[in-house]
């Protein structure tokens, strides 16, 4: 497979860092191509608007969508997008490593996608979900979250982490037609003993061994506590 | 009341524009005090992390919830953060005015959460939810969507608006205390008749004249359509 890593973290040695590494070598020595996005090495402008395209159809009422799909057909966007673009467009199956802030991705991984998933590029009116442009491409998240796994209990504090990734999952990446693999989480990372950390990285190591055969989920609008 | 109203949109002539203008004017005339944050305009930055702080106090290891909890003692966020900051303190209700995009906030607000919610300034471990730092305040969204309501039932393709919007509702808002009362939402706003724009306009102006006494919503951490 062809394999995109999507990265963010502001700490190269974080434990998000360590596993974004294991990922790529796991996967090379797999038999798969490996290309990274590393979102806060790059200095990624999470802020989507004008600086998205070289030049503005209409300047005198800033339409986002409509200037998306002109640039998709006109080849329109700034070159830092269109880097990205075009990994999106080779890669089979995308891999989004991230620490979990606030319930969802942190800005910088929420701008890649404010300004990847442009319309005409990443979906249409009609061309989404089943039918969506990217419907041959996987997708898995990996991360790590603050609080230890016990909060995130449909029942817990938090609830679980499956609703509160729903609209990652849902709302993003299967709304362009990716099917999406169950996640990876590394609980409790920031305050794991060295121990903890060492069995997480093993245990991440085998979900990226079986990834390619791993069957996605079935998602639906609503979110999985309520199915 | 002291309202805050956090704004995000490109386009300042956009119907999120008019309903921020809307706001402030009408919440000003109720009597109350009003500061807006156009995060837009202020060129926001949306990507937390070292940026956030005018020193940082372990240069070989950037550990962010350890700064943030340092520089929550040692008053050393940058001005931008510190100029936030002093306005969430003032307010008693924080109203934030966004588009929907990929079922969450545009990036640029997700950062202005990511890097104004820091650890010892908006929670501390057990200080969240109902002991939340900011249990005093209020909070509201009100927002636009492209796609028309029709799409948006438990039942339809995208699923309950109350579901998506749980992640900020639970996970940011109520996360730090905060009572947050029912979203405003202007379905399908990009595609709306010059009459349906002014019959949601019609339709905010009462929400936002009865702001002061609407009652929160009860929410848990299961997504609504789950309870």
């Amino acid at each position: 497979m062809k394999i995109l890593i999507v990265y963010a973290h502001p700490e190269p040695k974080s434990f998000n860092g360590a596993m974004k590494d294991l990922a790529s070598q796991v996967l090379q020595e797999a038999g798969h191509s490996v290309q990274i996005s590393d979102l806060y090495s790059l200095d990624f402008d999470a802020v989507g608007g004008v600086n998205d395209f070289m030049e503005i159809a209409d300047t005198k009422f800033f339409n986002y969508l409509n200037e998306q799909v002109r640039a998709t057909n006109d080849g329109g966007f700034v070159p830092e997008l269109k880097t990205e673009m075009d990994k999106v467009v080779w890669a089979d199956f995308v891999l989004f490593q991230f620490p979990l802030w606030w319930f969802s991705f942190p800005a910088i991984m929420k701008g890649w996608i404010d300004r990847m998933f442009a319309m005409g590029f990443s979906y249409e009116i009609r061309r989404n979900f089943e039918s969506g442009i990217f419907r041959e491409k996987r997708a898995m998240l990996a991360l790590t979250t603050g609080s230890p796994s016990m909060l995130f209990r449909s029942d817990g504090k938090l609830g679980s982490i499956e609703d509160i990734l729903h609209h990652i999952h849902w709302g993003m990446l299967r709304y362009v037609g990716m099917d999406v693999l169950p996640p990876f989480v590394a609980y409790g990372a920031a305050r794991a003993t060295a121990e903890q950390r060492a069995a997480y990285l093993e245990a991440y190591k085998e979900r990226l061994r079986t990834v390619e055969t791993t069957s996605a989920m079935s998602l639906l609008a609503l979110p999985p506590s309520a199915q």
